[in-house]
């Protein structure tokens, strides 16, 4: 409804290539935080709760993970791409099976993703985006009606393609619902990086330097997975030290 | 020539999006650093070793910039596009004919490529690339036999899209000469943005954030000379606090 008067602002959607650009966003608050980490905290998190999984603790170092650990908690961590002695779980979707994590907690670590959760962490709602869950992810945040930043987490605090890729998915689908507005060049590169992409989404990755890395560690098992949208319905969002499904 | 037992390493191309992420690139020494401010830092620095400026003295605050007009030395510098009062000339291209600077040295501040350069300074090379020296540029590159690293200025410490499309062009002059290859993903974004835009560099800009604030403050008039492709032969090298042409 418009109102009398009052100029109607509309939302904006601001992309940020890595954690370590964050601090230089200029999204006005109230704003509402996209974390993505396609390879793979967030895909994997979307397919635990897409499983069942009751909660999800997400942890920022392999001391805190093994801590974890010993207080009996259900740990899932990963050194550049491989599980970790201790831990119950890599990182990868295809580990969280309902008979292995349905109704449970589960504490979360990885290198990337976490780090990129602790640099947003002052945004009040950070939600998980991946292109398992595009979809809904897009209708839950036209319905939130705030200001989007969607937050790469990049490999290593470098760009990189697979993140940036999401980020124009997102971007594409919230756009023509028209209450959103970009005024952002790294929106803009990602939609266009997206629009070359979207035909042939894994043809278009095969060039991306951190595919080659988990095909080197032979985890590549769950890259189709991945790359395919909408296999879930689920929006996996963190408050307060925990993420739960708010869909 | 190839030498027997010896594997040839083929020469790298990196991209950095912005200073910011200087410090995480991971091309190995030595390299040459490719700095790009296209609107306008380095297209001006052309621009002026074109018109037979003889050395520029680039400095970081507008401070010393004051301090080397009481100097006695012509400064150019400029706050978010505009001249400042107590300086010769701003910093576009245009300010620079031979009249004004041919044979003598030029003072230049300004907001995003400074902040690139200094950040840049370790690197015992940093050569200025813009649109109007790209094909020069590159020859001097190839015979220059080094890897190389793209350091784009960005727009206050963000991601930039004219400076990502030079990026893109020059790694698509690179790369086909066949001694150079890539494993960084901003490079293959960039090559991208490239591919999508090179046929109509202007148009394409159109959507850039940062020139819509350039009109705004009524200096685009030399946006067609920006994005003019090889209007000269100049590479400007930075080298121990003075930029001088090598070519």
């Amino acid at each position: 409804m418009k109102m009398p008067g009052i100029e109607e602002v509309p939302l904006t959607i601001e992309v940020c290539f890595t954690p370590k650009l964050f601090p230089e966003i200029r999204t006005k608050e109230p704003f509402i935080v996209v974390l993505t980490d396609i390879l793979r905290a967030t895909t994997s998190i979307c397919a635990a709760f897409e499983n069942g999984v009751m909660d999800i603790l997400p942890v920022a170092t392999h001391d805190e993970a093994r801590a974890m650990k010993e207080r009996g908690f259900l740990v899932a961590t990963e050194l550049d791409g491989k599980k970790l002695d201790f831990a119950d779980f890599g990182n990868s979707a295809f580990n969280f099976t309902r008979e292995a994590i349905g109704g449970k907690t589960l504490v979360y670590c990885t290198t990337n993703g976490t780090k990129a959760l602790a640099m947003a962490g002052t945004a009040e709602t950070i939600a998980m985006g991946a292109f398992i869950n595009l979809s809904a992810l897009s209708a839950w945040l036209v319905a939130r009606h705030h200001n989007v930043v969607i937050l790469c987490s990049g490999w290593k605090n470098r760009f990189c393609l697979e993140d940036a890729l999401f980020a124009g998915a997102l971007a594409d689908r919230l756009l023509p619902a028209g209450i959103f507005t970009t005024n952002c060049d790294a929106t803009e590169a990602a939609l266009d990086l997206w629009r070359i992409a979207h035909g042939d989404i894994r043809g278009y990755i095969e060039k991306a330097a951190h595919r080659h890395r988990l095909k080197k560690l032979g985890l590549d098992d769950v890259l189709p997975y991945t790359f395919t949208l909408d296999s879930t319905r689920v929006v996996p969002v963190y408050r307060n030290g925990k993420i739960t499904n708010e869909q």
